[in-house]
């Protein structure tokens, strides 16, 4: 019965190994955790997917706070003239832009963009508000959505609106914003590899891949399930060129002006997606236990016998007590439906108890990592909990990151890359003259992009991938979402 | 010395007996709650004034899940044909929309609304969701940005763009929406009461004023200390007149069809411009303990004498320890500018040691609220600043309860209400016999408009004060924000 019951419920998702972007679609739908809207590409982000995004949010917030930036609220529109104030920025971003040209039933003299990203619209406060060295540096940061009109999408992936956060810094000194650049892109490489248990590649991107109006542009690059990258989180270095458009100068110590350096950096919740393609398994979702909306669900085992329901009542309470996000579901479903509703939905922990553990003193947990069953001595429920939370995060990382590195491969030749990609996929590492040409030609030739030059360099060679001139570079090579 | 900066710094606000408007925005700029864009009516929520919207948000988030509610996140914009779906509501808010027309260089085949208010997607939404008894009740809730394209504005008070929670439930009787619609009226009332020290008035709208589309609109009035009215928070009850023109419907117990019921409450930051007008003076802002960014400024005094600045931040320690807000400037400003700069950001307790102090093993803490400096032992720091915290925020609340019992008047005339507009100003409290000619009189010619029918009806007499004809209801009137 709870075989069967089981069986109906997975059978609502085509397995990954079927088809991959199909198995992706279904996870968003059967965990509740997307819905569409009457408007392609604008997605409703359901209780269950934005309690991870509120989850993620706050071990964030935390970590920005704990190195010194505050939180603000910038406009959601930037009049066309002040977007175009950077050029290489408005380039970037125009193409994408949703123009509001109407306010009531009156015609605006000056259409306005719905922030695609929030760098003119800092510049211009920071304008206001910057005027001397004392006033240096500026930590913003910003939660918000923001919009970019593109022609494709998908859940978490590509959202014409998308919920994300964006630092906005100015400093005195270059150096010191180059420091708050490496600083933030390792907020979020800690923040995935040990909240999200997802494995990085921290690097720096090429010229053609770095964010429109930035110097330099850093990046945490990760590898999904499929062994396509995904680029999960950026952090810009711009110098003072952004501050020259907008003429931001201070008063140094040395009394002279000078234009302050600036760095942008952001991650949004294309994370969520991430986090289903490096984690999820036939069964559904797979929730990295530290930002799990339910960490552990209490399953009373033969509800109807005296006493299950007080002890499960009690255990549940108890790990509440133990700061455990944990629920119940005393529901009159079958055990088989329950099991696989929080298969689907990722719980990490599945915490049984019926008559017969009652008489042992003691409950049965399943891990949704591996399937494992332990039981537990309710002497040591708090304990053990954590530790198996604690064990499903790691064995979560290890599983990713032995992905990652099974899947990496050195490369010597295009021709050695084709193949790689043909046949296995993941990322290709080789050297790399520099050249805009030969970025080009491996995109036309073996599909690939540049995912980034990793900070650890390690010399594979000599002599670029492609053109075979003097390497400057190791990068790694990969298929994007 | 510290007189002269002190008084040097107060003098860039304007008194508020000389003019309450420009007191206010200078206290908002002053203060650095907030900074101007270059779009009219569009503000910037700077850190501190940003800060205060968190505390708010953190305090209420946990209300409404301990209430059962979800939060959610659905699209900015709604399509044009979808906001025309209930007729009340479109004929309410299109006046006010910011519409979308271009999306990248391409024209829109339909214009879309930036959410003025977020009924219509919800109900959208809900269409997909809903289809059984089990479904119900829905009980989401909403932390975005809505914009509303009006002619004025006034940090805060008005905004084309502000920041707000809407709440959008949906039950499977018209009892359980009707209660909903009152506990989270309550839940507003508690809060401004309990936290941000604002005494409130509950109340029924009237049919002029409820909200577009709602059955009934309840609300939470306060006054402000220039005896204007601020609705500060809403709650609505739709009846199912939504669920009828989106076609939502559910399968009941009984196995027939029904349309659900619903429910709608929201706050915003205007809430913060009621904090500056109810306990602001001539000094600054005046912020509520319980959601101050900062609770305790530490001020070391004679800081270059030895074991001060030891003191000071041993101190600060002890405070953060507890819980407590606290945070120390030990910038080399004067006593008298630190004084005067954390009366205008209203820090509710200055904490000041030097020498003297620690020879006896005190330190001075100054109250915001009331000037008043009390010299509390070392030995009961922590209990005594809690106290002193509680002790804020009731001298708050009396203060602002006062206010608002002595420029509540009853009246028994039109003539009186003018009478007593004129001269004093406040809440006039009269009889009405609850015709819309009447309430439009009372507009043109005593310049008031309802503000509510209390919840706890007194009666004050038989007939409506404008037409003599018998009175249905106690009602309050006023000016408002
Ligand atoms: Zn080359
Ligand atoms: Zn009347």
């Amino acid at each position: 019965m709870a075989q069967n019951s089981n069986k109906k419920q997975v059978e609502q998702i085509t397995d990954m190994e079927v088809d991959f972007a199909q198995w992706y679609t279904d996870v968003c739908k059967k965990a509740e955790l997307i819905d569409y809207s009457s408007i392609k590409g604008m997605f409703i982000y359901r209780p269950y997917g934005y309690a991870i995004w509120e989850n993620i949010q706050h071990a964030l917030d935390q970590k920005f706070k704990e190195t010194g930036h505050e939180n603000v609220y910038l406009p959601m529109l930037i009049p066309e003239s002040l977007l175009q104030k950077e050029k290489d920025h408005v380039e970037g971003f125009a193409p994408e832009c949703a123009w509001v040209t109407m306010g009531g039933s009156e015609k605006l003299e000056e259409r306005y963009c719905i922030r695609p990203t929030s760098e003119t619209l800092f510049c211009e406060h920071y304008k206001n508000v910057i005027h001397s060295h004392r006033d240096l540096p500026k930590l913003y940061n910003q939660w918000c959505s923001v919009l970019r009109w593109e022609k494709t999408s998908r859940p978490f992936l590509r959202h014409r609106e998308f919920l994300w956060q964006e630092g906005h810094t100015m400093h005195a000194t270059a150096e010191e914003a180059r420091e708050e650049t490496m600083r933030m892109l390792n907020v979020y490489a800690d923040f995935l590899e040990n909240v999200l248990a997802m494995p990085v590649v921290r690097g720096r991107k090429t010229d053609k891949e770095k964010f429109n109006g930035a110097e330099e542009t850093y990046t945490v690059e990760c590898m999904m399930h499929d062994r396509k990258a995904l680029q999960s989180g950026t952090s810009h270095y711009f110098g003072d060129g952004f501050a020259r458009a907008f003429d931001i100068t201070f008063t140094g110590k040395d009394n002279q002006l000078h234009h302050p350096h600036q760095t942008s950096w952001g991650v949004s919740t294309r994370m969520i997606g991430g986090i289903i393609m490096t984690h999820g398994d036939n069964s559904g979702l797979v929730l990295p236990p530290r930002i799990a909306p339910i960490q552990a669900m209490v399953i009373p085992v033969a509800m109807h016998k005296p006493g299950v329901l007080d002890a499960a009542a009690a255990l549940l309470e108890r790990l509440k007590a133990a700061g455990v996000r944990a629920q119940m579901d005393d529901s009159d479903q079958s055990m088989g439906w329950k099991a696989a509703q929080y298969e689907m939905k990722g719980v990490p922990l599945r915490v049984e108890i019926g008559p017969k553990d009652m008489e042992k003193n003691q409950c049965c947990i399943c891990r949704r990592d591996s399937g494992e069953k332990v039981f537990v001595s309710l002497d040591e429920l708090e304990t053990r909990v954590q530790e198996l939370l604690d064990s499903v995060h790691n064995g979560l990382y290890e599983r990713a990151k032995k992905n990652l590195e099974d899947h990496t491969k050195v490369c010597h030749t295009l021709d050695e890359v084709k193949q790689f990609m043909d046949t296995e996929g993941g990322f290709a590492k080789t050297m790399w003259c520099g050249e805009l040409d030969c970025e080009l030609k491996m995109k036309e030739q073996a599909g690939v992009t540049s995912r980034c030059m990793p900070l650890k360099q390690d010399k594979v060679g000599d002599v670029c991938v492609c053109c075979g001139k003097p390497a400057k570079h190791m990068i790694y090579w990969g298929v994007a979402y």
